[in-house]
Order: C-alpha cells, then sequence, then structure tokens
C-alpha cells in the first residue's frame, strides 16, 4: 500500500487517505489448519474469513459432466458489527443481502477458473465476516480468490485434479474494490463511515487482466451521471490492481501448513 | 416500438430486431380492481403483473418521521418459464435471486420519491411474473412505476398525501431494460433465448432525466472490457428513453378503474 | 351465461341476477405460452389463472406402477383481494386454507382421469388467483379441467400418452359451483360480498354426468336442516351443468398456441 | 351401543356390526389433572385426547369486542397409526391434512357456543390422536365438545364467565360420525380397514337438536349420486343422536377432577 | 413402591414421602394395538407414553454395517402442563430442550443395546407427555427400556433379529430417575413442585448393574460441593435400583397385545 | 501452561502431555473493537471467539423487576471442523448439539452473576468456533467470562450499572474442562482425536471457589462406575483451578481497546 504520501491540507478522509488510496490491506494465508485453502484478509479494520473445502465430486446436476464446481458462502458474526445483529440460523432463515452477497462472490470466483481444468471436483468458499467496517464483500472476493488457489493448489498436488495439457485451473486472478462518490469527489475503498454518508456506491469485481467481472452501481441519494460513473470506474480499476499485487505478494511467500 | 424496419440479411437476433430495438412493450393500467395502482406489464412475451397497495401509517422503526415508505416484493408463477419450478411457499424460504430482484425494484422506486412528500404512507409494489421470456425485472421495474404513480394520485385525491407547498411526491420517472453482450455485438432489451447466450448482461435502471439509479453487470463467460461497457450503457440510456416515453403515453390516458 | 333475463323487483342480489344464475364466465385457453395446458377462467371479477405441466415419470411412490399421477396448488397473489396480504413464501408457511383448497382441486380433477390410461406420466394444476371476488376454488375446478384437457391432448398428440384400446384418458368432465344461503334463500355462485352475509356455504363437485365428487357444507351462522341441504344441492346441480357446457364450448374452439 | 345384537349371515363387516351400528364409543371425562376440562374419547380403538384450556382475554383482533374465541388444534402421535409417521416439529411445518381437520373441529365447536355470552375468555381445543383407528376428526369433534362443556362450566364457576340473564354460553350440543358406502352399501362409523375400501367417505357434524354444521363427502372412486347421498346424510343423523345421547350420560356423571 | 411407611414429624416433602422415597410407579405395557413395544409409565402424576417402532433397514450412513440403529423423540402435549404450551409444529421448530432431551434419551438406550446383534434393523423409541408434573425426562427413559425390550422381543420372534451365539441384543437394563436438593437437603424424584425450588438438580441415568450412564447435574441457585453431589449421586443409585426391579417386574408379566 | 515436562516412557497421550496437563491455552481480550468484552480463547487448535454485548433494558418478560438477564448463543463455522459442514442458517434450524451448548454456556455465566445488581441490563455472549479440535464448550464458558467481566466493566465505567452497596456484579469467576476416561486412564481436557476414542466424556463446570456449577458425564461406550467418576471430577478441579488463574492474569493485564 502506498500509504508513505503524508495526508495534505486538502485530504476529505477521516482517516486521513487520500482518495485513491486503500485501507491498510492484510492477507494472512493458512489461518485454519485443516480447510484445504484459508485466509484472514483484513482492509482496515475489517476481517473476514475465507475458507476453501475442497471435496471430490460435484453436485448431482453436474455428474457426468467432466467440469468441477465452485460456490461460495457468505455471512457475518452476531457481534461483527457496532451493534448486535440476530443470527440468520437463530432467524430460521438467510436474508436477502447475505444471499446476494454468496451469489456474487461465487460468479466472481468461477470468471477466473477452468470448471473443466477442475474436473469433477468441488471447491466452496465459506466466507465470515469476523468485523465488519464496509467493504466486506469486496474483502470477501479479494480474499477468496487466494485461498482458492491455495484449494486449487492443494488439490493438484493431492493429484485430484488431473492436469490437462497445459490448461491452468486459474485462468486469471480477481480482486474487488468499493468506490463511492462522497461530497460530490469519488473515493476509493469506503469504511462504514464513509459507506453510510456516499451518495453513489459501487462495487466493482476486477481480473489480474484489468477486465471487469461485475459492476454494481447503486444511487443511495441522487441518481449519478455517466461522468460520475465513468470516474468510479476509473478509481476501482486503480485499487484492484493494487490488490492484485498484494494477493500476488502473498500467494508468493511460503504457506506454513500447520497441520 | 418502430417496429416497421424490415429485417435486414444482416440482422442477427432471431426475432428479427435491430440490436438497439425494444421488443413491443404493452402497458395497461387498472388491471385489478382494488389495488389503489395496477399495471400489467408486457416486454414481448414477458409479463409482470404489478400492483401498487397503498396504506395509511408507516412501519414501526419509521413512525414518528414524517416520511414515507416504498418497498417491492417479486416473485414468479411456477408456471411462468417453460418447464415448472417450485413454489417458494413450498419450498418455504424465498430463494436468493427473488429477494435480489425485490431489493432492487424497492431501491430503484425510493430514488424517485419524495418520501417526505408522500407523508407516514407505506406503498407496496407486488410485482408477480405471469409469463417470463427475459427481462422480467426491467419489465417489473418499468411497470411499477406506472403503478406507483397511479398509487400516489389515488393517495392524493383521497387527501392521504398532504400536498407540501410545490414539492411533487414524484421528483421523477424511472425505467430499467437489459442489455448484453451476443456474439461481441451489443443488444438491447434480450429475450431468455438471447440471455442465456449472452457473454455479458447488464441490467441498467435510468430516470427520467438520464441519470443513473442502478448498473449491475455481469460477466457470464468472458469478462468484458471498458469499451464493451460504454457501449452497453449507450445502449441503456437509448431504450430507457423510449420506455420513459411509453410510461407517460400510458399516464396520460384515462384511467378507467373497474372497481 | 342466460343473462337475457331481466332483473325483476323481486330480485335480491346486488349485482341484479336471479337466485339461479351464474355470474358471466369466460373460459380463455392458451393464455401461456409455455405451458402444456392454460386457461384464465373469470367468475366475474375473480380471474383464476390455471396452468398444466405435463412431464413425463411419475414421483418416486408411484414408480413402475403404471399409473400416473395428477395434483394441483392453488395460491393466491398478495393483492388478488381487496387489502393485500402477506405472501405464504414470505412468511416461510403455506396456510391451512391454501392447502386445503390445492388438496380439494387435486381430488376433483383425479375423479375424472384414469391414471392407468394416463400412463407413468404426470400433470400438475397450478391454479393461482389473480384477483379474488368469491368462488376462487369453484373457479379453479372448472378452469383446470380445461387446462387438464388441453394437457392431455398435448401429451396424447405428442406420443407420450400411449392409447390403450378404447380407454379415454378422461373419463369425464368436472365442475363447481358455490352456493348458499342468503336472508333464507339458496343462490348460486356468491361473489365475495354474498359470501360473507351467507348464512350457509356449500361447494359442491359435479361431474359431467350429474354425479357429485365433492360437498363441502358449512354452517356459518346458524346450523341448516335437511330441507335447505337439499335446496342447495338442486342449485349446484343447476349450475355445474351449465359450467359444463361453457367447457365443452371453450375446448371445442381451436387453441391457438402462441408459442 | 346396542352391541347385543349378534352378527348375522348377512353381516358384511369384518367386526360384526350392522351397516347402522356405531362402534363402542367411550368418553372419559377428567383424564388430565391441570386442564379446565379434558376428555378421553375413544371411538373403538381410536382414542383422542381432548384437553380444553380456558384462558381469560382473546386474541388482539378480537379484544373490546366482547366477544369470546374458541380455536381448536388436531395432531397426531408418530406413532398413532400402523406404521410410524414423521412429527410435524420435526419437519417444520404442519401439513395440509393437520391444518383441515383443526379447522374443522374449531368452526364445529363455535357453531354452538355463543361467543358473546362467552364474554372475552378464550377457551382452546387440544385433540390429539393417540391411537388412529379411522374416525379421528369425528372422535375429536364428539369429546372436544365435551371436553367444551367442562371448561365452560370451571369457567363459569370460577366467576369469570359472567351470566347474562337467561343466555346459556352454549347454545346446544355437537356431535360428529363418519359414514361412507362400501361394496355400494351404506354403513356409519368407518375403521381405518373399511375407510380405505370406501368408494364414497363422509363426515358429517349435525347439533343435538339434529341440523347440520358441516357436511363433508368425498367420492374417493366413483363419483356418488343424489340416492347414495341421501342414504348417507340418513345413517349420519342416526348415528349423531346416539352419540349426543353418550356425551348427555357422561357430562350427567359426576367429574372426580384429580387435581 | 415402600408406601407403607407412614409420614413422620421430620417429613419435609408436600407429598408426604420420605427424602429417599420415589413416587408411585406404574409401568403398563402395551397400551398400544399396533407400535411393536409400548409403555404407559407414570410416576407420580407424570405419564409419559413411550413407542417403540422397529423397522427393519437402517439409515444409509449405517447401511452395510452390520449394525442396527436405536434413537427416540421426546414431546410433550400442549397441555401436558398447568398451563397450555405451543405446540412445536406450529412454531416450525423443535426447541433446545425438546432437543436436549431426545439426544438424552437415546443415548441412554444406546448403552445397552449391542447394536451389532441387533442387526441392520432400526427401533424409533418416541415419548410423549400426556401429562407432566415433573422427571419427565427420566420417566421416559425408564419405560422407553420396557418399550424397548419388547419391540427387540417381538423382532426376535419374528426372526427379523437373527440371534449370534449367545450374544444378547441388550447387554443390560437402564433406569433414570431425577434428584435435588431443596432446603439443603438432598431428595428423591422430583415433582414440579420440588423441581422450581431446588438449588441443585440431577437426572442420573443408570444400569441395572448399577453403572452410570449419564450425570447432569445443574446448579439452579448456589453451585453445589463435593459432598452435596456425592450425597445425589448415592440417592440416585437407590432410586434406579428400585425402578430396575419394576421394570423386571413389568416384563415378568404376559403381554397381552391387543391388535 | 507447564509444558516443560517432557513426554516419558508413560505418556499416553499423542500430543505428549501428562494426563494432568491441559492445552497450551491462550486468552486474548479485545479481539473486537465493537464488541464492550471480546475475548479469542484458544484451547491448543480450539479457538473460539466469544463477544460480550451490552444493552440497556431487558426482555419484556423481565422487565420491572430491577433484574438483569444474561444469555448466550454458541455457533461452530462451517469450516471449523476437518470436513465442511453445513450452515444452520442455510439448513433454517438451529439444532439440538448447538442449542444444548447455548443453554449450558448461559446457565454457567448466570451462576456467578448477581442480575439484580447488574440492573435491567442485558449481556449477550456470541461463542463463534472459529477452529474446533475438542473441547469448543468449555474454551467457551472459560472465553465468555473474561469477555463478560469486561462488559460489565465496561457498564460500569459508563454508568450504565448502577453500584449497589458493597454488592459486586459478578459474585464469582467460573470456568470449565472436559475430561474423560481413555484406555482406562482419566485424562484432563481433550482434543477432538482424544475425544472420539474416550470411553467416557464429561465437561465439568466450576467456580472460583471451587464449587460445581453443572457436572456433564456421558459414557460413550462402557458406563462408568463410581471410582471412575470420582477420579474425573478431581481431575476436572485440577484443570478449573488453572485455568481460573488463567483468566486472572488475562483481566489483570491492561485492556487495549482498539476502537
Amino acid at each position: 500500500m502506498s500509504s508513505q504520501t503524508p495526508p495534505t491540507a486538502t485530504t476529505l478522509r477521516a482517516d486521513g487517505r487520500r482518495p485513491d488510496e486503500l485501507r491498510e490491506v492484510r492477507i494472512t494465508r493458512g489461518w485454519l489448519d485443516a480447510a484445504e485453502g484459508s485466509v484472514l484478509v483484513e482492509f482496515g479494520r475489517t476481517r473476514v474469513l475465507c475458507a476453501a473445502s475442497f471435496t471430490e465430486g460435484v453436485p448431482r446436476w453436474r455428474q457426468g459432466s467432466g467440469e468441477g464446481w465452485v460456490t461460495a458462502e457468505y455471512a457475518m458474526l452476531p457481534r461483527a458489527t457496532s451493534t448486535r445483529s440476530q443470527r440468520e440460523s437463530v432467524k430460521g432463515r438467510v436474508g436477502g443481502r447475505t444471499h446476494e452477497i454468496s451469489r456474487l462472490i461465487g460468479r466472481s470466483l468461477r470468471a477466473i477458473i477452468d470448471v473443466s481444468a477442475l474436473g469433477e471436483n468441488t471447491i466452496v468458499l465459506d466466507c465470515d465476516v469476523l468485523q465488519a467496517d464496509g467493504g466486506t464483500r469486496t474483502a470477501a472476493i479479494t480474499g477468496a480468490y487466494v485461498a482458492l488457489a491455495d484449494a486449487v493448489a492443494w488439490g493438484t498436488a493431492k493429484g485430484l485434479i488431473t492436469p490437462k495439457a497445459s490448461k491452468p485451473v486459474l485462468t486469471d486472478s480477481v480482486a474487488a474494490v468499493s468506490v463511492g462518490i462522497i461530497d460530490g469527489r469519488p473515493v476509493l475503498d469506503l469504511p462504514y463511515e464513509e459507506d453510510v454518508r456516499a451518495e453513489t456506491d459501487m462495487n466493482v469485481v476486477v481480473t489480474g487482466s484489468g477486465d471487469f467481472v461485475e459492476v454494481q452501481g447503486t444511487a443511495e441519494g441522487a441518481p449519478f451521471n455517466r461522468g460520475e460513473l465513468d470516474a468510479l470506474l476509473d478509481l476501482a480499476v486503480v485499487g484492484t490492481a493494487q490488490l492484485r499485487q498484494l494477493q500476488a505478494d502473498a500467494l508468493a511467500r511460503a504457506l506454513e501448513r500447520r497441520a
């Protein structure tokens, strides 16, 4: 993170960041002993535990296709937030927001995996928010990619993924970041305090090559015009490029699996 | 819809439409006798019944705020689709896709209503898909706006909405359309047959003034680049401008309420 | 409908009907493009969409029996009624009334189908009330029979139903009507306004041959005596005979399937 | 029960009963120590425990009306039947049949109670089938009436029911019996073995005065004609008259409440 | 039960029992006609109906193991208690207490059955509390053992359990009792009135040989010390020895199965 | 933990511990920024995040009592275990084991808190297992006590707990440990690998003063005798005394609350 630039008099952000600056991002691999891939990803105070579970076989509707399956489930601990929220298990149903984010994470990862190279194996990504301070879904996608990469490496090492001539299982990397307009000015990677004030809020999922997987922009207050939309997309591309580098750095380190 | 242009040799669409052409759109107001606003909206074969229910008072968390509330619920009849799907009431839970679309419709409508001018009244929009042939969520938003306008007129006529000096309850209109890339070429308003073939699928919600309320783009196959994204947004702006006119035409007609 | 008789001075009904007169009944076949049979049935303002879904195979408990299966599901849109009711999918459970009516429709249809002539095929009838003004279950049965007949014809045309020597799949037709006692006088086909005032309410399901499939009579206020019961049954036999003719007329028309 | 008549050569019933003969009926009051009314009712092997719970106050929607409320819940123990069935609590939902019968019992009892004489009190009848051998719903109604009478007496003795000048709370008694057609011949009070063989099955709820509260006839096999319907109703009237006497006898005995 | 000892001046219990005295215990076998084993067990006013259902085969996860399976479900009728409680089927979920007790009963019975001698058969014990006056779980275990023994005998008589050379299916008997400290003094077999007053409450499950299967002690008020714990265990051993004898006596009587 | 003793030839435990030795225990306070008390507690590889949420007011049934309320919810992340388990939110119901443990934690904490000194405030303890390697419930209780102490301190500092003359809110500390018999020998604090092999498994909750709050012993294989029970209790008392010291050490350290 280019945190070397000191905040200046013109800084608009409460935490002293420049508009185009990410929060401190930490990616800790191997946080769980048993999971085939696991990452504790932190975007500032936001902390998400991403666990990749590799199992042989695929759901019934996919059997015999020769293709694998990747899916994700997102959830939040009750006290991840500033006030406690009720557990979805106790309510007896998974809420709309939870569903929506789980599906987003799954789609984002499936965009960069070659399911035919994966073979008939399933990888489930559990992204559990331990502490929430904005950007939980983008942190989850960013961390889940690293956990997925470790699970693919595990399956390959175990011989469960049969290598097909020069076809990589992962065709690219993927990362995500939030962008928004605050007081009329586009900013990158919003903590909760900024998120609630933003007029427009956008989550952008970008591949390592810089192409878009998902663009989800929402006017929270006033609708936004094309110029604002363009500025937000520019910012997201800058942010995800930095995240791609941090993912690569994390994966370059040796994984000391504890179990 | 400008269906007078005959399909040419270069037409890429199975139904003979040009890439930038909407399907035939029909908006029938007053389809239900009891609802304060109701519209049967058709985008080609897609048919959605939008019912606006006006009730005095607001949910508990909003009482005393002086502000109203607008929300939406989307659902699909079991045989709206080419093969029957199980009812969510029988499954005992509302699925993720249903939740996601309900929330989208609600946000889209709230973007163009002044809840303080509405006063402490609630309007619920039920959007039930009777027949699905792609674009159900965009048809739902487009039709729900008209039903909402009728419900606001009803509440005003009944004296339940107290007019505040020169503040309109509806600050703008809103419409939505799907766009996508098929065989590398951007097209407008995708029926199901195109939807499943699209490499990228985007739903765009635009106000009457031409600003964006929601932009939701998803790479179904390969990620998309900035140029493609721009072309899709251009197309969506063109399509929603036509829908805005159709909404205005429908609202200009006299409503013969049956009940 | 014999609506040619003008209301007389002795007319007791708000809508001007004679005691033994049905509301205007309309049966529109082919309302859906994809369903193997579909009918929009209207009894006055009551509108029910009946969709028949034909699938090869039967539920597990019936496999190998050589017999088919016919079942039904009834539901109401939230704003079918004068005030909005909560969706059963949102409540997370199907209510008692819904269950009861679904079962009634299924039994009524199974009474006139030869499941062994149907072979190991399943037909599900979805009866969704779009607008409710009394008599929704009887309209549903009456319409569902027509949709069922179309689905059987479809399966026969496709060769999925193997004809057995001179054994028709449908052994008879079936229709239903409500009857009740208002101000001490038996009346036929009650709209909502009469339904709530009725002392006794009865739903009667009758075959084309005039035999009974179901008789469900309920004293809403005072219990009813044998004479009243007899008068109600007489009225129901008259009403269902007319419905049988309307069903036959509808089925005699050419079906222009849109899809 | 007139069980003194020996089976003759013409007897068609496996248990030796004449067509118009009830099974042995036993009504044991005060089976529970705490309930305000409780009855173990037996129709042959069918055993239903009916508990009446009296509470002051009424549901919210009835508050301030000055009227009371009576409702019922029916359920079956998992091993009441010849093979075990899954608990509805474990399934997480109450089935359609259970709902249907609960509603039937409630309506039957409300037909003979004057809710305004009851005052703002609620009586809930729990009818739990301990052993099922056909006719569980009719046994439940017959027993529940006796438990209800005891609960009304309890409430009156406690001064919770304020007597209104010469207006009895219970305006009549109520009992129910099943009738059916087996091998073309009408029979009374069917055990399970007959129930599954019956071509037509009818449950009839009759007041002490001999009027009908509910008539629910269903053709299980072939539809039934008017003559058969009439014969079944005759039989039901005979059977419920006997049950009325047995209820009166039971209520005439001193209640030794154990608690 | 040694109820011949008269209460003395030093008696601390409302019902006149000595601290180490059980309530009157009754074990009625064959209470249901269809169940392979069934017992109505009474500990004073507490009445639990225990039904053992024997089925060939085992759950999928156990197939091919050569071993059988024994499990239990506990529930309470809504009016088993002094005030009515809502049904778990209506709530749509099984409560924590119910789950906890069901699991306890299952574990207790599995401790004394040789599942390999049982062969691939399943026995489900349904323990339904008809009336609750404290000690329902201990009565359930005590009665369920007897019902289990009858079901094992039934399976053996039917040849469904293949005898393995000199290996009994039931390796021991099992019974359970509650003990607690009231006013500083340990007492045996607490009715509800004592249960709510107890400072410490313990349920102890003991085999016929006098060994422990379960010890569950809970400080309701002040924590308890080692001396108190020892006294309670002593009392439980005395009580369960008496229950073992009552179980043996019941099983020694001839079973007159009614069906 | 005294891990300085080297494993000897007589060591029976896979991880080299003596029979009476705890795993390495770590208690990290203030792991969450927002919670009024929060602890990451580790018993070897078992890691439980305990969050205490303090809110003013009590549940309705306790209002006006002047007393507070403490309750707990336990849950496990899907990949806490060696293979992934399905989420309870997705299943739509909380399982029996989860309920059982939540209730145990709540009771254990209520045993050492003076709810009248707490005043009408509520503290909810969420214990989420991030990684499970045996002893999750005992780790949860041990950690939850520390989080509770921090939440009580927070409420006191904020003036929400009104001090009553010399009455402490926490009357004692509480800790828990598992003990079991493996190969006939009692051992302390079982990891998963030992837990599955144990013949008897016991969880013991002990106050700082050495008295018992809960004793839950279960024979997994053969029943256990009184001597074994006594040995297990001795071991548990030793282990919880060490845990009490570790809790005191943790609370003696300064809490650097991050938020």
